[in-house]
């Protein structure tokens, strides 16, 4: 089997992902397992580096084969310390040095990224930017997160929160946002915000066929737009629209060869992808050809642990 | 004298500034001289291979101690080529391959870039960005351009349209740009947009001290504010508001340390200054502390100059 390998974890509030993930970026094995974050972190680092053994031993390979361990974990963090400071969906994980403790557990080289910017870098390495120099992931779930690739390399800022797009002001004076701004991209681009626009809207009167009664998402204002609700029409289109904008926007601040979409509104399929590239045609400049491909992203849940093996594998390079 | 310089070129419309720069970014020696860009490429460029002789001597160097000539040039172009597609300033300046035609007549490596990049990377490597990692400068001048810094090099994207900012969608559906666009920052936050949005309002019947029949400019409209006038006042303090909203997303899409702020509208000082930071402050987010420091660039017009002679230096480093 494959004798060279580096193990990817995305941690996450509820589950925790983990892959041996093949130098090619493809997985040879994958698991996931609860992540019981009130044990505390010393008891879930343990279960996980117990884990990674038994991951590597049924791929057929010895923990010498691994180049090393690439966690994606939400929440600030800093990737040249290997530190959490905090992670929203992990109670009590707060300043965590995390790649100390980890490579205490394995010996091996552990590498700590945001969790967008792995799964940007997932995408990036074997998925939908593949030859790609650079390259931004839009990821348009409950918020937006974006992973900015330029000229090959991953790029996170001065304080690690570079791609932090779903705080970009798109609309001045804008819907307020808890972070303390108005405007914010998330407020008008994510699927909380479809569900948000969608229910203030019939709330203020405006006719749906909708029965807003119940829990609604925003695949509930997708499945009554394509059953051509008049009012889950107009809040689609326009946020659609408003993901072009912020397409037209990355074009123009980074100017990469491609723009990936991924999250959970990308489960419309092309009643997503058609009307962004619609909007994008429409609203972007005239005066140059220098327009970003917008595609889907390819590897799914994947991608987070595909990414973070990979920065597993530059780490130990950069290594002194 | 320095016996290892570059040469730095800034290509303009009407004049063309060269400079003889010290590898510590300090300017040797700078002439400006007429473009003439009617006696066509070849003469134009004999001229300038000509004066890097005279002035190379006049440094007390020779031709040996120069490491290369980099220029600045507006226009779409390719970097990597050496290949300026198109000068907007300078007639007949199609499809020219700089690099080819001035290493023929000077045997010296050559790089060519954007001049807000040449800028960017003069105040990045011996202005107000000196000592950062991660820098962006907003030129605020008839429009607006920016330079992008990151992890220590320059960002150009795939296209050599990077940082683009002046016509990053500011407003959705806003003021209509010769671009296509609607809503371009720059329609917002240039010289230009400072009198364009004055003229309308006072146009439009709204009061003012000003007379509007002459000639006006942004510092005209500046002076108004300082002495009271409420349109203008309104006018201006707008403008810092959106150049302040441009930070706030540079903040979260790129997350440098430092802005730095260039251009015909930093002449106004403080009163650009103040409010721009006041806004800022007001306007970004209060769920971490990753603000980046809001300066002027310190270089003037030889940002230019010492950006694309530091860029000469790279290509040569780079070079196979």
């Amino acid at each position: 089997m494959a004798a060279n390998v580096a193990i990817g974890i995305d941690l996450g509030g509820t589950n925790i992902k983990i892959g041996v993930v093949r130098a090619d970026g493809s997985v040879a094995l994958r698991r996931s397992v609860e992540t019981r974050a009130a044990e505390g972190v010393p008891a879930v680092l343990d279960r996980l580096a117990k884990l990674i053994d038994e991951l590597v031993s049924d791929c057929g390979v010895t923990r010498a084969d691994v180049s090393g361990v690439g966690f994606g974990a939400p929440g600030p963090l800093s990737h040249i310390r290997g530190f959490i400071f905090a992670c929203p969906n992990l109670p009590g994980w707060v300043n965590v040095p995390l790649r100390d403790l980890f490579q205490e557990r394995t010996k091996l080289p552990v590498a700590v990224e945001n969790d967008a910017n792995a799964a940007a870098y997932g995408e990036f390495v074997a998925g939908a930017g593949r030859g790609c120099r650079d390259m931004v992931m839009l990821t348009l779930g409950t918020g937006v997160g974006a992973g900015i690739v330029m000229n090959g390399a991953l790029q996170r800022g001065a304080f690690d929160n570079a791609g932090e797009i779903g705080h970009v002001i798109a609309v001045p004076r804008g819907r307020p946002c808890p972070c303390g701004q108005a405007g914010c991209f998330e407020r008008y681009a994510s699927a909380n915000a479809v569900r948000e626009r969608f229910l203030e809207a019939a709330q203020a009167g405006e006719k749906t066929t909708v029965n807003i009664g119940g829990k609604l998402t925003a695949n509930d204002v997708a499945e009554a737009a394509r059953k051509g609700d008049a009012l889950a029409t107009r809040i689609w289109d326009e946020t659609c629209e408003h993901i072009a904008l912020g397409c037209v926007n990355l074009q123009h601040m980074l100017n990469p060869q491609r723009v990936v979409l991924g999250g959970g509104l990308i489960n419309a399929g092309e009643q997503l992808l058609d009307p962004v590239r619609r909007h994008f045609e429409r609203l972007t400049w005239k005066i140059a050809q220098d327009q970003p491909r917008i595609e889907f992203a390819q590897l799914g849940d994947d991608a987070g642990i595909v990414g973070a093996a990979a920065l597993a594998r530059l780490a130990r390079q950069d290594a002194p």
